[in-house]
């Protein structure tokens, strides 16, 4: 497919070439991902009149029911109209991260759903914590027509990650029962978080969900809040019983209407755009670098000499540098 | 100082040598840098019998009183015959960021202190969210003999990033009072506490102060530990009453005979070397390439465009990847 008939294809909504596209960008293969960029610079010049997609980051400790959640609040979603991209990390090419399911069973009333896009992203190459790609397949989903994007997350490492290069806003999702290490949660991703969902409020669980969910909200005070002017919320869900989507639904809105009207939207995506640019100039510098250069081969020496002890990380700098100096460029 | 000598002299813990090796690795100049590596490089293979050196960072929100804290907790420590080397970050130097003190003013016991050395460090070019040259003042101050390496940061957003690449442990100071906004801690800060301490614990607050100390602590229940195996405590001190500090001297011995025992401390300083290792090669290569190639210009005209709006992310990437493709090598 052509550069220029691939973006009118992605612009008209045509899924073949949206998933084309964001497999060129998830390509191990350096040709590919130049292929894929000449798309996504093409598609960024070209003006659309809908308003910015909601992209979102779900995430939360294996357990936490983040597939199920998505399912149903998905269908919600679409339900009320949304057109719904989901990137969604398939366990089965993760080691030891949640459990091995065929792509069948994943998100199966949601992926018959015609409003619905359920993209399983590659656990390939990582650039600055997230998976190569995703950040591309964000974009592609969005000019493809999609105005609510959910990433799902694997555990909650990566969610530092995706909120400072990726998305607009992240939802946390946890079980009922706070306590010592119930929840696993790492506490860094407090950082990120603009929305907490105690999940699974459903049977014998529903007080002690809100009990979790007042613990969680008296924490969060003691902390300042990640976007300017808003405190985040702690709101209880149950995918089995459907509550709860309402009111993540009415949340979700005050906070990118916040987003919005305090202009921080548009110069956050400015800022993360800035940052991956800087990030993929070194990345792609470097890649360049040590696939033409003879010294590739010194540097990797002397990493891996500093990998088994032998060069400590200073030596291990300060022979790469040498070997820089030494280059006639 | 030929780099032999200063090496020679810094072993044997000559304070004008090692200063003079910190004033080179937070040089702006590229050759006093180098110059600078090869003296870390030559003292990285000098092998000494001490243990390693307690590098703990101390932060906490602007007026939670860690400059005062770190000269009473410091002359704590000198008593007990440490030998301590205290980082600070100038608050002259930096831009709307503490109040401006003359040096004279700042820890006045503590400097004349025969035990204790302490380095402004500055406010110059950041690598990875540390200042240049804070990682390697560190390593400098440790060979030196120093046992105690205490680095004050500047509010706490830096706090992550020292603890992944620098530090051993992060100690958090907050002010008695905990409640909405009133510490402005930025909640990522949790993910990195090793130890929270309630300052301040004095006077009229020292009630208040437990029941900051007890909220912290069972907020900090519904988290995961960062270091395997490892609970954090909070406790209350005082620096006008030199309070508290044989507790917090005792919480550090545990922690640190955790992660010696653990085997959690040689791997993680192996691990922040790697980190360090990767960063400074891209950076380094970048910097050597930019002065040196032609594509330079064009590369910093292209992110201009972008800064500017007049192109977007993805289509300034694909044209400085354009610019590598078309450089001879």
């Amino acid at each position: 497919m052509s550069v220029d008939a691939c973006v009118k294809s992605i612009l008209s909504g045509d899924r073949n070439a949206l998933s084309y596209a964001i497999t060129l960008a998830e390509s191990s293969k350096e040709e590919w991902r130049e292929e894929a960029y000449r798309i996504l610079s093409e598609l960024s010049q070209e003006k659309t009149n809908r308003e910015a997609a909601r992209r979102i980051t779900i995430t939360g400790a294996p357990g936490a029911g983040k597939s199920t959640f998505i399912e149903h609040f998905g269908k919600f979603l679409t339900s009320r109209g949304h057109r719904l991209a989901v990137l969604a990390v398939d366990p089965s090419s993760q080691l030891s991260q949640g459990s091995i399911m065929g792509d069948k069973t994943r998100m199966e009333v949601l992926s018959t759903d015609p409003l619905a896009y359920i993209r399983p992203s590659s656990a390939g190459a990582m650039l600055g914590g997230v998976n190569q790609g995703t950040k591309e397949a964000v974009f592609l989903c969005e000019k493809a027509g999609f105005d609510w994007i959910l990433i799902e997350t694997v555990g909650v490492g990566q969610s530092e990650s995706f909120s400072s290069l990726i998305t607009d806003m992240t939802i946390l999702l946890v079980q009922p029962g706070a306590g010592d290490d119930i929840q696993g949660i790492k506490r860094g991703i407090m950082e990120v978080t603009d929305l907490m969902v105690v999940n699974k409020a459903d049977g014998g669980q529903k007080e002690l969900a809100g009990t979790t969910a007042r613990a969680y909200a008296s924490s969060l005070q003691l902390f300042q809040s990640r976007v300017s002017g808003y405190k985040p919320g702690v709101l209880v869900a149950s995918s089995l019983e459907n509550t709860g989507f309402e009111a993540i639904y009415s949340e979700a809105d005050r906070f990118f209407n916040h987003l919005i009207s305090s202009h921080q939207l548009m110069s956050n995506r400015h800022k993360q755009e800035t940052q991956w640019f800087d990030m993929m100039l070194k990345e792609r510098l470097l890649e360049w670098f040590m696939k033409r250069s003879e010294m590739a081969e010194k540097i990797q020496s002397v990493r891996s000499r500093m990998q088994t002890g032998e060069l400590s990380g200073f030596a291990a700098i300060e022979e790469a540098m040498q070997e820089f100096k030494n280059q006639n460029l």
